[in-house]
């Protein structure tokens, strides 16, 4: 396990509670934390017996695991190095990066290195998450493969802000003045969510349609009503979050269109929380779910669903659309594996 | 492709609008149908210079292709010898027998023996369609990957029956007296849905459940107004279609339920159709869509839109969770197989 945020805090305490998972060990990239026990790290409230390892590649010969989870970071340029040192010790690898649901966006070079790494080391890499990963992206291909024909996918997730962070509401703008939330964005430091292009390219890939641009926005959500959590008070007028929206061209017509508010308490204006995948073609049709998957616990369970998976795939680099399916994990997860636990590739 | 029914029809029409593919052959089991041309039979309006075949192997021979489509019957003792014909000439098959999408509920051995003979002429044999095969199985694994726990899986789907012909009708006892329709149900007449099984053991194989029992209820659903379609007028009192339920027991208690009532008109009675999956666990939230997705455009279209996964998965019996999710094609199906077609494996 790579991290100890609050991610991989819900990760180690998902796999210490899936029959058939033996957690090795746990790296943390934040020294402080190094020596510390696991358990105290990640808030368990109770000791693991296993110390926190501030040195990757040395876990990887001590520990020697079949897989490892990746909850260290969001983009590819920091996610590489470490997936790499695991790929050379022969360890597959699921990493909840955004960047990582669909790395080639970001840079084709990286990914056909990591590519050729897990080739050469007969181990499989695999980004997920909720999103990028699953709702904007692989729950949209599966739904797609009922239709004889798609003209345009609109996928839209409407979440409440209000459990995260400092981090992540600073990302969204929530408290701006409206001004100050579009010169944010400009100078980078409203971002919005990240994974539109990896969510867009998947859908592209998995379909056929050759993507030729995509357009981004991001408009600030201005609240009309004072919107308060245990972090922030924002005041009308000021901005409640982030509508964040990307449309995909094909053939000089939009064919996928993602839809991304995010905010805080959107209920205190009438708006529900929900995701929802509507396809337009032969049939038409729209799935939706209110509230929205949540996605802190979603994309924990993600990680540790498609660990089988991982271990069962062909060597290389893989999205979530070239896996099968995940599932939920009932009972013991190595009952999932194609080539039993002893016989498998090991770290 | 095997088949120049209603199911049969579509998936020749969809083909023929599918870039990259090539219709080489028709088979039909009714001989007066032998020697007609394709486009004749199918109803196409239009010939398609192709004449449709009563002997199997024979077009194998001489028509070489890479995947074959059954689209002939619902049942694995049907649907075996064909298949078995198909594989041994080299051919993956695609099938939409209900009873394909997991055939080992029916009969493991015949599973087995289809799963070796696919296996020793390297081909890939799957079932699908749009249920069993997608609505309330492959999407329900596919919604419980993003769940750290499940308790409990309900899935339903509500339709009209007003567009189908007398046999499927006749299947659900529609127009028959309450008391008619409990013996017909007795006598194995009115079968209701073909696939609780399939569905079942498909979800609980994925998730691993161990399933101890299933229970099946057919229910008369008794109208309480007239039912008109172009076929049968169905008076108060009478039956308008079937509900059809099966519940699921793992270790003591019921996993999954499923539920799929089948009736003509059902918005006369304020019945709205539509599917929805709703899963009990952490985290809980349903998927739902009104209507349902038809049935038909989805079965034709998972069958096609499944090519290029069948052609490149490991050679064997595969179901639907086992192979990458499904999706709308766009443009070359061509673009999708991992090995170039001249390469590929032809019957």
């Amino acid at each position: 396990m790579l991290g100890t945020g609050r991610m991989g805090a819900g990760i180690v305490d998902l796999l210490l509670r899936t029959e058939g998972v033996e957690l090795t060990g746990v790296y943390a990239r934040r020294r402080e934390r190094a020596g510390l026990d696991v358990g105290e790290a990640v808030g368990l409230g109770r000791p693991l017996g296993i110390a926190v390892s501030g040195g990757l590649a040395a876990l990887c010969r001590t520990t020697r695991p079949h897989v490892a989870i990746q909850a260290t970071c969001s983009r590819v340029s920091d996610a590489r190095d470490e997936i790499a040192t695991l790929v050379t010790h022969g360890v597959n690898v699921i990493s909840i990066a955004e960047e990582m649901a669909y790395p080639r966006v970001t840079s084709d070079d990286i990914a056909a290195a990591l590519d050729a790494l897990a080739v050469a080391n007969s181990v499989t890499v695999l980004g997920t998450g909720i999103n990028p990963g699953f709702v904007l992206d692989t729950l949209a291909i599966a739904l797609s493969g009922v239709c004889q024909r798609v003209d345009r996918i609109r996928a839209q997730r409407v979440n409440d802000l209000a459990p995260y962070g400092p981090t992540v509401l600073a990302a969204q703008g929530v408290g701006l003045e409206p001004a100050a939330f579009r010169e944010g964005v400009e100078r980078g430091e409203v971002v919005g969510h990240v994974g539109f292009p990896q969510s867009i390219a998947m859908i592209g890939q998995a379909l056929g349609w050759t993507i030729e641009r995509v357009e981004e926005q991001r408009e600030p959500i201005v609240s009309r009503v004072e919107r308060r959590t245990a972090l922030v008070t924002v005041q009308p007028g000021r901005v409640a979050g982030c509508l964040h929206t990307a449309t995909a061209y094909a053939a000089g017509r939009p064919v996928i269109e993602l839809v991304h508010p995010q905010q805080i308490r959107p209920e205190l204006e009438g708006v529900a929380t929900g995701d929802s995948i509507a396809i337009t073609g032969r049939p038409s049709f729209e799935f939706s779910a209110r509230p929205e998957i949540p996605g802190g616990i979603a994309t924990v369970a993600l990680a540790v669903n498609m660990v089988a998976h991982v271990m069962n795939a062909a060597p290389g680099l893989r999205t979530m659309a070239e896996l099968p399916v995940p599932a939920a994990v009932v009972g013991d997860v190595r009952r999932r594996l194609r080539v039993p636990l002893e016989a498998a590739t090991r770290g």
